[in-house]
Parts: C-alpha cells; structure tokens; sequence
C-alpha cells in the first residue's frame, strides 16, 4: 500500500471494501470504484479538472432543497434516470411504457372526486382529461390511486412558486369500478427545467437548450401491479425530439383535442403490468 | 430517440453534448457519460439504489459548508484523489512525492518567521520540526512558500472546533537563505476522518476503519517550481498500512525523534521538480 501507483491503487481500494456484509453493496461499490478510476485514468483527469468536478458535486448538493432537487435534475440530462427506468421496466409491449419521475413530485397532495379540478388555481387554458386504467386482458382496475402533477401555463410547477401557500396543478384520485378515471386542468405547455443551478450552468456550457416537451406526470398504484411511473406527451411539440431528459417514448405521445367550447380534452387509457408477469 | 432502450441510450446522451465549444469539456463528458451509464448496466441499478444513491449525493453535498468539504472526503475514500496525485505528479524518483491534498486546508493562516510557533495554542507535545527545500541537484531554494496545517493531541483541526475563533496548528513559512526552514509545533496524532456525514455512514456499512496515520500537511509553492502538496507521515504509526484515504508513501515517512529534554524533533528535507524537468 506504500509505494501504490496509478493503476495499483484500483485493486487496494477494493481490497479495502472486503468486508462489507451486504453482497450488493459490495457489488456496487466495486463495480463503480472500477468505472471511477477508469474514467479518471481514460481522461488523464488533470488536478484542477478534479477540484472544479468537486466544486460541480458540491454545488449541486448545496441547490437541493425540500423543494428543489438538482441531483435528480443532473442525473436526468445525463440520461442515467431513463437508462436506470428503462433497465427495471421490462414488460410486455401492451402495457403502458415508463418515463423519468423527475424532480417536481411532492407527497401530500390533495385527494380530488373524478371530475375534479385538480389545476386549484393553477393559470391555464381548461383542459378536462380522462380514461381508463386497465390490465392486458382489458379487464378494468377499480380503486387504483393515480398521482397527477403537471406545470401551469407558464411551464412552473407549483413548488417553483415561493409565492404560494397551497398545492396546485396536483392531486390524488382513484380509478372508478369500471377503471376509469377523469378530472379538470390546465393544458401543460414546454418548459425549460431549472437552468438557475449547477445542472443549468452545465447545460450552457454544453451548448445543449434546456427544454422539456409538453406533459402530464401520472403515477398510477394498484395491488398486485407494477406501480408505473410516466408522462403523457402532448402531441405536436416541436421539442419531443429532443426531450432535455431524454423521457419521450412514441407510444405515450397523444393528441390534446381542441374542442369547439374552448379548452382541450386529453383521452389516455393505462395498462399495467401485473406482478409476477413474464418479461419481455 | 423517441425510442430508446437501455443501450441505444449512452450514445443519444453523447450526441446531445456535440455542440459543447470546449474539446477537453466534451471529452471528459463523454468519458463520463459511457463509464457512467456502463457502471449502471454492469450493475444493472435497480430504482430503489438509484433513489438511495441521489439521497447519498445529496447529503454528501449538503454537508458541505465553508469548514468541512465532505465531497473531497469521497474522493479521498474512494481512492480517487490519490489516484488523480498519482497520476499528475510523474516526476524523478528524487523529488519528493505528493500526496493527497485532504479537506482541511484553509486560506487565509497565519504567517510565522522562521522558529515560530504554528501551534498557536493547539495541544499537544512539543514538536521542532527542521530541513530544507532544494533542487534535485541540491541547490537550496531560497524563499520558498512553506504553507504547513495539522491536527492537534485530539486528532482534531482547528476548523473543526467551532469554539475557536483563531486559526491553530497551520501557518505560512518561508524558506531561508540556505533553504532552510523551522517551526514549533506539536505533535501531530492519527485521527480519524469525520464520520458524522454520508462518508462516515460508508464507511461504516462497509465495515472500513476510519483512520488516518498521524502527519503533518505540507503545500510548497516557489517560482520556477512545480508546487509539492504533502504530508510527512510518523514512522512507527499502527495505520500507516491502512490510511483510510490511500495517501501513504514509503518515502514520506520519517522519525519523530524523542528528545532527553521532552518533546520530539523532525528533520525532513523536501526536494522540488523544476517546472519543464523531464518526467518519469
């Protein structure tokens, strides 16, 4: 350990991870202290590279916040979010595709009827949206608890607004007996996400624009299914090609109706995979 | 892209970073992005470890403040920044090594003449510590900054005690006309590293030792030189085999002699690269 050079060093510090009890963080830890020193070695990462990439990590630590979490921001525009969504949601081609959870989720949300405005107050074009949530065999699933959380008309999410003191263009409601679902909006326009923080400062850096295509966040949670975590896409954004965070899937894009009395109306059917399921 | 999978991903995330103006950025993002997502997919992540990985980034950031930098602790357990030492420091064999720069260096110390008293209060054992700084053809260098920080009998920095309100145990020196320099001091003790953050909780659920045999820091700019960070470790000290953050160097180590009128006394002579030297 005295005279460890720069390729030495690897293997000594895996050594020193021997006694780790539980198997998969042993696991963990060696597989990315290997892919740590390789990238280090691969770049010939100069000293002065490696204190401005712990001065990056700290500031990004430092943004977080009970309502700003840069670290899942970092890890979305590096596409790590949707490698780690896409490696742990295999299933059959019928079932609704998962996407990035991103970092504007907040627990206590109001619970809402079906019907209800979930907008709150939220400024927006009107927008009613519903359907069903089903398994393969089309059979509805009754008393599914669906998470919804969605920007307003200027692409902020309730917790980006310091000026509020309720929740809004969020809620909780549960699927009917015949699975189905329905509620009020607003109509969700592209955002950029927070370029305010170290993540954004990257973002410039790299000459890469910031914006997400238009969409509704859903969480939709069942006994004995998968709880699936997505978006639906608003059909005809021009960024879907080029989501900040890389969440677009073709099957979850769909069409925001304009309808003769003003306002849109959004009809998207869910199908969740049940536990258990074969993969594919 | 609106159809990737968990392998066509990597190379979208690197085609988003095409337009960054910066070769050596876009060469280190690159490098990040294909050991970042190949490191996920070795390990195949499942989502709760993704969560608990930004939650430990996270903390590891928001541990951070203007006295304790817990991200420069990750790296030092993690062997990446001795790694990074190692591999920016290719010099003849007789300069002396660098090591590990640690998280407890401050601006701003106070200077002392030669003979003075860095201790400033810190306890401990009374310690003279001597040499000289030169070339590698042993011509003295003259007016050598000789920036030197250490912990006191409890292990402990002075920035880690919030009741001081003066800096202890760190000061700026400055070579003589011989090379020469000397200070008071003290004994410098194995410590170990702060385990009241993430780092600590690692270490502990990985069942690593937090120690680090004792040493004295030492950083040595002078004009036409390459700048030494350091330490000089205490022969004999039981952790001298395990340093929990890699930095030990056979040829760091020397004596603190004991002295028949108490006290210890260290000689040690550091010896620089000239700038533009042939490496090796």
């Amino acid at each position: 350990m005295r005279n460890l050079d720069q390729h030495t060093i690897t293997q000594e510090v895996i050594d020193r991870f021997a006694d780790t009890p539980d198997p998969r963080l042993k696991e963990i830890i060696n597989c990315l202290v290997r892919h740590l020193h390789d990238f280090a070695r691969d770049v010939r990462l100069t000293e002065d590279e490696w204190t401005n990439g712990i001065a990056f990590l700290t500031g990004t630590g430092q943004k977080c916040d009970d309502k700003r979490q840069e670290f899942i921001l970092l890890s979305d525009v590096l596409g790590l979010s949707m490698l780690t969504v896409a490696m742990n949601h295999a299933k059959p081609a019928e079932c609704t595709e998962a996407t990035v959870f991103g970092p504007f989720y907040v627990e206590g949300a109001p619970h809402y009827d079906n019907g209800g405005d979930v907008a709150n107050g939220a400024a927006g074009e009107p927008c009613d949206v519903g359907g069903t949530v089903r398994d393969i065999a089309g059979h509805p699933i009754a008393g599914a608890r669906i998470d919804v959380w969605q920007a307003d008309s200027e692409g902020m999410y309730d917790v980006q607004r310091s000026e509020l003191d309720q929740l809004q263009g969020r809620g909780v409601l549960r699927s009917d007996e015949e699975g189905a679902y329905r509620f009020h909006s607003v109509l969700p326009v592209a955002y950029p996400i927070p370029t305010d923080g170290p993540v954004g400062a990257l973002l410039q850096a790299t000459r890469r624009h910031p914006w997400r295509p238009a969409h509704l966040h859903f969480r939709i949670e069942a006994p004995g299914y998968e709880t699936l975590v997505t978006h639906v896409f608003r059909e005809g954004d021009p960024w879907l090609d080029s989501d900040a965070v890389f969440g677009v899937r073709q099957s979850l894009i769909a069409p925001w109706v304009r309808r003769e009395d003003g306002g849109y109306a959004l009809h998207y059917d869910f199908v969740l995979n049940r536990i258990g399921a074969p993969r594919t």
